[in-house]
């Protein structure tokens, strides 16, 4: 096996805190996974806290880069919350020890950092929010939502596909996508 | 204080297991919680894994008695859902420990025991989808819906409110109620 370099470990302690949870993870754990010593675990990060706190910054980026890149083009706002949807969707499918560690985990970090996850997390539904504020403005959604429940509705919605996706259902990932946006436009309407 | 009981017991390690996860939560924490040393506790049961058994069969038997209870009148498949989810709302509030349990750590049960919970959720779960098969069918609801799929869409729309429901918050649990079926509906139809 090549050299374990710290993006490995970051990587596989993703891996293990999804599938085992932050505190159902030891570093031990984790060094029989990359079937490394302690030792030479502890020469790439400080610890656990560390680890959690660079896997939730990997979820952050990917969630951020999708969102770029589904806002950069223009449309109505159904049609740029749509963009979004498919964005979000394709972060939890494609990264999902980081996603579910990045929704779940988050509220085992120390406060300081916690305080960062939230500040992230806000960030990145403000963009939402933004998109539903426009559709409610255009008549799109319904007139007396309040765009920041809407947002947390739809995201509710969403982030659920951790716990039910199934590489092997019936569903392609397009008609999961499809489904996922029927619902909740038809629940912003 | 009076003396603990079994109940207390279970009822304590419902409140640890939901604010720091299963595998952050350790049979010390819970003696501290409630005053016992660990042999105390020891007499009332054999440790953390009989313990998250009770606590999930405890919010399993309330999500099912408020099921009972929302579609023992008849109605339209709407007017069911729309009480289903009231009464879902109602023990996520009410009983939000033993229901975050439920709903977030059953993944932690001994295989044997994950089976048993796996088929509690399920039979929950037939409850919303059975509602949701009639509104197809009656027309109240999109025709080339998926009922199982519907209740999925449903129940992860209305289970995030254990993250983001505030009691100090601007929404009273009504309006909460009136939000989540407006939005749930408006997916379905």
């Amino acid at each position: 096996m090549a050299r374990t370099s710290r993006d490995d470990v970051i990587g596989a302690a993703g891996r293990l805190f999804a599938e085992r949870g932050f505190h159902g993870t030891s570093m031990r754990d984790l060094g029989d996974e990359l079937g490394l010593l302690g030792s030479s675990l502890y020469s790439h990060v400080s610890g656990k806290e560390e680890l959690l706190v660079e896997v939730i910054a990997r979820g952050d980026a990917f969630f951020a880069t999708a969102a770029d890149a589904a806002l950069a083009s223009s449309g109505t706002p159904t049609e740029r919350l749509r963009r979004l949807i498919a964005g979000h969707v394709d972060v939890l499918v494609d990264h999902a020890a980081e996603a579910r560690t990045f929704l779940d985990e988050a509220r085992f970090l120390d406060s300081r950092e916690r305080g960062r996850a939230v500040a992230m997390r806000d960030a990145y539904e403000a963009r939402w929010r933004e998109v539903i504020a426009e559709g409610v403005a255009s008549g799109e959604f319904r007139q007396d939502l309040d765009p920041r429940l809407g947002s947390i509705l739809v995201l509710s919605t969403l982030n659920a596909l951790i716990r039910w996706y199934d590489p092997e259902g019936s569903l392609s990932r397009a008609e999961i996508v499809d489904e996922l946006a029927a619902f909740c436009l038809g629940g912003l309407r």
